[in-house]
């Protein structure tokens, strides 16, 4: 079982580096079979190859993307379930979508699985 | 596929009824052989009498328990995350653990899987 810093570790990195713009970074929070569905109901993407794939194709779409936490982080055994908004920002708007991230983790922290659930509806201008 | 009024009203009634001690309610929302998995970790109770072994339990802990939304519910085909909060009373104190559940559900909207994030040594008293 990993440890409950290790998780929050690979959380906080996942997220900083997403939001950097950072592949290998971000790539380093994942275990090497790792596979992300995301959103959920979208094909599943397995292994490093096809993880930084994923990456490139998600900051192609917009001029940044911050990921910000949203309050709720729950770490059970080797999983967690947080919230989280997405910022996309094209052009001169900023948007923000409501996310939460299921993840799964080996003995070392790394994540193995990643489940995004989010509404692409509810995408809007984050005003403020 | 399960329409999302479906799923919504399913929600609705599974938190109402577990506020309420309505164990018949709380039933209703299940499928026949749904399991939950409440909290995370713990053995998966199968099927109606099952659960409503577990409704029975939950209920014995404490004088009243309240299920209370937290603002976020997102729900992506036959799946649904949301967040909320549990306010047990014990004697003269209500507390409050946060949760994110995660159900799965029939063509009916009814419930075929929960799982149940949640920490208990976040549970504080509620305050307010």
């Amino acid at each position: 079982m990993p440890d409950r810093a290790a998780i929050d570790t690979t959380i906080d990195i996942y997220m900083a580096a997403f939001s950097d713009n950072d592949a290998d970074a971000w790539l380093s929070c994942w275990a090497i079979d790792g596979w992300t569905e995301d959103p959920v109901g979208s094909p599943r993407r397995h292994g490093h190859d096809a993880l930084r794939e994923f990456f490139e194709e998600s900051h192609s779409l917009t001029d940044s993307v911050e990921l910000r936490p949203a309050g709720l982080r729950i770490v059970v055994g080797d999983e967690a379930v947080f919230t989280m908004h997405a910022r996309p920002t094209m052009g001169d708007t900023t948007y923000k979508l409501d996310i939460i991230d299921h993840m799964t983790f080996d003995e070392a922290g790394k994540i193995t699985t990643l489940r995004a659930f989010f509404d692409p509806t509810t995408l809007a201008p984050a005003g403020g």
